[in-house]
């Protein structure tokens, strides 16, 4: 009898499929916490290689968990814990197919990491804006199946922004030849965004038409102290005022947040944290160059200042000054890591309720789980905070985040709500908010969601039981 | 015995349901292209009573036909000729429900008319951007179901773009509360992207959060004569690296259609045009002042005369000047008018593809229509060409056009399918061009699309037969 991982072996090759000892690092998500087991790790080549897996599958009845960088921090792509799930990897389908320089479009498949891709594009003469810390592993399928977000979304917006077009393979293993390099296109659906975010439930993104957009002549970033998040979203209104599309980044972080970079890293030397409540790091892309870019930052704290809302500023002299304030804003992860364990969350909020929701919010978690400590920054410019709680700093910091971790999550998820913001940001749904969504989402929104995945993916065989659940 | 139209009179109110003659108006297409018949027209006056409206017709197994403005180009706001379909008209929905400064976000309902939002925009101190020629009458709603194009996609997008959250009522009469003013937010199927650009066919659309831009400070508009569309080419893509996401127009023009509104319209003075085949007119938009823009536009224009891409050139010195330049642009479509009727097409093309597809699709119409005169022009930005067809200069134009109306449309969307573009870039399938959409789309993808109709509206109670065809 031929098993379906003799067919598999037939479509892509023998050494394609993996089994056994080599499964581990799919079967593990990127957070470490949870780990599944996978009948199979299948390797195709091609998209019709995609299509064939599919079909094999299809006929097995066996159900597909599609695979990218495995970076997602939702649990979005390791297999359950059947051990009958066949993992489709989509890492050797990795050309950059064409570029075209004069549509400012490249057309690439869906394995291509997206540092490569960011790299590709500068050599072209152009840049590739989508930017986040896993981008020397993620791969582009896996930043569109899952919309990723990053650092420079207030200017380019979301992966779903950055994208014309795509090639898919259903959940009947058809071909979807959706590939374009067109702005505009009004014949029917728009099955492309319906793709996009769906996280593989829906069908398999294999390739990709990107928008490339022109490489700015001059980039430039200052760091301001301010007293309060009132004074950081005013500075951002001024900001977009003053710098228009030249603004592409405004990064929040409070002072627990820097302090804890500069206990565990003093050798970054954090500005102004000591005396002042946040920080924001501004990002100005100028298409001038660097003594225009200078003037108009300078103009903007000039206001700003007279205004009272800013309390210190500088701007960076240069490149390397840049990198090393960005560095801080990038080390905060890793200083809650060594700090201990803790609990992360990727909301949303309009911006013009940022700060109500931080008082609120604060002052629910301090009355309902006495000591934590706030460890608030992220992507102001978007509405975007990773509003993340440490534990109390002397005491078991493991024992208490597994003792407060759902109280903690279910306060701050349920004060995202009362502000009409979103519990997964840039994330995702995945494994690990599944669950959670019933209980922010609208009834009639899964209702339809369920409805769309019903019909396109009636077998259920595309990634069964993430965003939505499993239906009987 | 009660019938539809007095249940809908409970729901509505009776001055809020036409019959008889009043109506007229809402059953002819803007075009003057088809005209149905409708059992009434009904004027909810909230999401919720359009809700009891759709819950009132689905029970009765009566199709609705959602109407704003009236103004779509492809017939799919017209009921059909049965006599039998209800049109729901959302003009009564006109609320601007707020207005976040701080967010960058306003909350609108369907039936506001796009002048009024602009100017909504424009008193809070931002800028709205979409803006066609119909925004006079035209809704957002109408807008928001065909994903309405127009100036300024270039910079801003299409009306998809612009749009953070929607309220939409389902085919079972539900509301589904999706207006959001959030920048991200990766909790489930991106549902907001399907019901936008499905032309009423999948839900109805009762209100909408939208982006805000800040105001630019200064506008300036460059018309630029060049020998070829090569060259207009060339100058767009040196256009995108100076002048970046200043550039918020790029439209072109052929001699023969600059022609026409100088026979027609001589008081307007078209510059150039008598020497040069092609002009175009080029718009940037500054946010620090006039004088910036100036410097901008020459150097745009003096690398553009070193590289030989520019023949002659003209910034406007005042507004009124830039007023005129555009309004040659839009008089053309008058002028064609003036000039008889003609066979219009609104397609897309990759950018760096557009000369090769204008050489031949002229050759083959050329050849296969012999006496046709080319009438060209469009977004180049977008790709998005207005590329008419004129009936030669004598003989009757009417039976010319009534004989060859077919053909000439089949030469041309064949020749765009082998460039790889789109034979509805901005307006839409409607009626007029469902029965091309099966012979220049893929299969998998109408597949796709009559799944979710049918996930969605499997009564066919939400404008049938447009986009997709009714199945049976």
């Amino acid at each position: 009898m031929t098993t379906l991982t003799d067919t598999l072996a037939a479509i892509v090759g023998p050494a394609h499929v993996l089994t056994g000892a080599d499964l581990d690092s799919y079967e593990q998500d990127w957070r470490g916490r949870v780990r599944g087991r996978a009948l199979c790790v299948v390797r195709p080549a091609s998209a019709d290689e995609v299509a064939r897996v599919v079909r094999a599958c299809a006929a097995a009845g066996t159900s597909l968990v599609p695979q990218g960088g495995n970076t997602g921090l939702v649990a979005g792509s390791t297999p359950d814990d059947t051990g009958t799930q066949v993992v489709l990897s989509l890492r050797r389908m990795n050309a950059v197919r064409s570029i075209d320089p004069q549509n400012m479009t490249f057309t690439v498949e869906a394995g291509c990491i997206l540092q490569t891709l960011q790299q590709v594009a500068d050599e072209a003469g152009f840049l590739f804006p989508l930017s986040l810390g896993a981008e020397g592993s993620c791969t582009i399928g896996g930043n569109l199946a899952t919309n990723a977000g990053g650092t420079q979304v207030l200017r380019y917006g979301n992966a779903r922004e950055l994208c014309l077009g795509l090639e898919v393979v259903t959940a009947q293993g058809e071909l979807w030849d959706g590939l374009s390099g067109l702005r505009k296109d009004n014949t029917g659906y728009d099955l492309r965004d319906l793709f996009i975010g769906s996280e593989g439930t829906l069908g398999i993104i294999t390739a990709a038409t990107l928008k490339l957009h022109p490489r700015p002549a001059a980039q430039l970033t200052a760091w301001v102290a301010l007293a309060s998040l009132e004074d950081a979203t005013a500075l951002l209104g001024l900001a977009h005022q003053h710098l228009a599309a030249g603004l592409t980044g405004f990064e929040v972080m409070n002072q627990f947040a820097l302090g804890l970079v500069d206990r565990h890293y003093p050798q970054l030397r954090v500005p102004m944290w000591r005396e002042h409540a946040w920080c924001v790091l501004i990002e100005l892309s100028d298409n001038e160059s660097e003594d225009h870019a200078r003037a108009q930052f300078e103009r903007l704290l000039e206001t700003a200042f007279e205004q009272g809302l800013a309390a210190d500023a500088i701007v960076a002299e240069s490149l390397k000054q840049a990198h090393d304030l960005w560095h801080i804003r990038e080390s905060i992860t890793l200083a809650q890591a060594e700090e201990g364990v803790n609990v992360k969350h990727d909301i949303s909020i309009p911006v013009s309720r940022i700060p109500d929701f931080v008082r609120e919010a604060d002052a629910a978690l301090a009355a309902g789980v006495p000591g934590v400590r706030f460890v608030n920054f992220g992507h102001l410019g978007d509405g975007n905070l990773h509003y993340n709680i440490q534990a109390p700093a002397d005491g078991d910091a493991r024992a208490f985040v597994a003792a407060h971790e759902s109280t903690i999550s279910t306060i701050v998820y349920d004060t995202v709500s009362r502000f009409g913001g979103s519990i997964s940001a840039e994330h995702g749904v995945g494994e690990l908010k599944r669950e959670k969504l019933p209980h922010h989402k609208s009834p009639v929104a899964l209702q339809l969601m369920q409805a769309i995945k019903q019909a396109l993916d009636p077998q259920q065989l595309l990634n069964p039981g993430r965003v939505l659940a499993r239906t009987p």
